[in-house]
């Protein structure tokens, strides 16, 4: 072990996968899971690094010679939170794995509606044979994503592929090869050019209820599709989910994709479970690979000891 | 009209976007509209061209002086299979349109079998929130693509960006630039690498039926979805009905996602339709845009008569 301050892992994530990537990780440095019962009185003030998701809140008042702490996943809200948080550098999960993941998820999703997915499968179940007449093709549609960090990116490259008309958003303006971009001063005009709305905003002060009844209203009404779409996967503490369901119920959206909710797990008495224009799936988009996590924790601390600055250390103030 | 022969059109499609094309095609030349009832008895012998999608039997006895024969779509078993065929050269219908609508019905399958998406719906229908653990990703997945023209090397190009691992299999040995091919002799080792066969195989004498138990029972089954996935997005005839529902419902096949049967529409009391394992859609997944049908067309048309030869001519010996 050569002496090397431990690493304490605190994941809200299935136990199993955490045991199972612990056995090949951090071979040169003593790991404390806090998983395990048998560390929940321990000592953390040896700790040199923790890695947490939805961390216990006392993690930091207890763990105080820590000199960096590692998400467990692209956000970062759920450690920006904690009570007493410590003034040191917070790294963001950036991972090849996790990336593609969601892009895979935006891309069916954007394809289901595109391609009628939820009529066919209705039509499907009452044996009906038919073939719909509103059949747009990719790049009849424009997707607007939302929130253009490393996964905005890689989905608006791959719509594109796919023959999807594309326009990003971000707070503060941000150049994208070959894409047209919006920024905090023409969200309207963004919004109005919109037919399939991709939100990937992480969840900060800024971004908290931004999608409400007031931006829904402002999507495109004209487009191709009937009426704008809806996908979220990045933070459901950003979707204002009573006027979401409000909005699917009385036209102003036409449909809705949604892997992220403003409590979860998403309450069984929801109507969202069983509205017919709404896909849910469990905040499932890009599960965190708990080995792939390792992985880059270990290149962070790396990178670290040979003197190099860890990367993707998080803005506190912009809070992503 | 300046005194051009006529083009005759026998287009077994919705009668209503036939007409509407129509209104702006061919404006220098007279059209014989054989969904109009008026041209039922109609003399056809100065008819110069043909346009058809599964054309009357009695067409080509009729019209004795055609030039060419333009298919409605990407397939031409449907003309081949006419009686007194006439020795004229029949034109594929190639066209973007055509090729980026089939490509986003493939990718659109492959990643909600990739993604778990009929496992989604089910959970969504019974109110379960519940992340399913095994969640491969596209890098994981080997589709295997029947059918190299230009619909499968589109097809293969957009799976690659997504990440799939992608190989592909024609009956004549063909080369694609960054992927590994198989030929006829060699339909074995390709069937056994094979997590998602996607078939976009035309009908000829050489591929009626070459979906069967043999074939689904050769792919392979140690993959990460948990067992094989049939997709068949190019005709019907080219699957045993029979042997892919036992398939299906023994575990030889995982899953399944169809577009096309051996008789179409889909008998309302085939078991495919509430297979829980199933996905129908009515033969929609490339609709033939009649308006970029007769653009290509008039544009075959154009070349002849200007002394080019025509594009995209069947090989009658090879059927496709």
């Amino acid at each position: 072990m050569s002496g090397k301050r431990p690493v304490v892992i605190d994941l809200r994530f299935a136990r199993e996968s955490v045991v199972s990537a612990l056995r090949s990780a951090f071979p040169d440095r003593p790991v404390i899971d806090m998983g395990d019962a048998a560390n929940a009185e321990r000592d953390l003030t040896d700790a040199e690094f923790a890695v947490v998701w939805k961390p216990d809140p006392a993690l930091f008042r207890r763990a105080t010679g820590l000199r960096a702490i590692f998400s467990g996943g692209a956000g970062v809200d759920h450690i920006l939170s904690a009570y007493e948080l410590p003034d040191l550098p917070i790294v963001r999960f950036v991972d090849r794995s996790l990336t593609d993941r969601m892009s895979e998820w935006v891309i069916w999703q954007c394809l289901h509606h595109l391609r009628n997915g939820i009529a066919y499968a209705s039509q499907q179940r009452e044996r009906v044979w038919h073939e719909i007449a509103e059949q747009p093709e990719a790049r009849d549609v424009t997707v607007g994503v939302m929130g253009l960090g490393v996964l905005g990116a890689d989905a608006v490259r791959k719509l594109k592929v796919m023959g999807f008309d594309v326009i990003g958003w971000s707070r503060r303006a941000k150049s994208i090869e070959g894409l047209e971009t919006f920024d905090a001063a023409n969200l309207e005009a963004f919004l109005g050019r919109t037919d399939i709305l991709v939100g990937l905003l992480p969840l900060t002060d800024d971004t908290r209820g931004i999608y409400d009844r007031a931006l829904y209203s402002r999507l495109r009404r004209t487009g191709p599709l009937g009426g704008p779409i809806f996908l979220n996967a990045g933070r459901g503490g950003s979707q204002n989910e009573t006027e979401l369901i409000a909005c699917l119920a009385d036209g102003t959206l036409k449909a809705a994709s949604l892997d992220v909710f403003e409590k979860e797990p998403l309450d069984p008495e929801s109507p969202l479970w069983s509205m017919p224009n709404v896909i849910v799936t469990p905040h499932a988009a890009a599960a965190s690979d708990v080995r792939a996590l390792f992985r880059h924790v270990e290149a962070q601390i790396a990178r670290l000891e040979s003197g190099l600055p860890l990367e993707f250390v998080v803005d506190r103030v912009s809070g992503y």
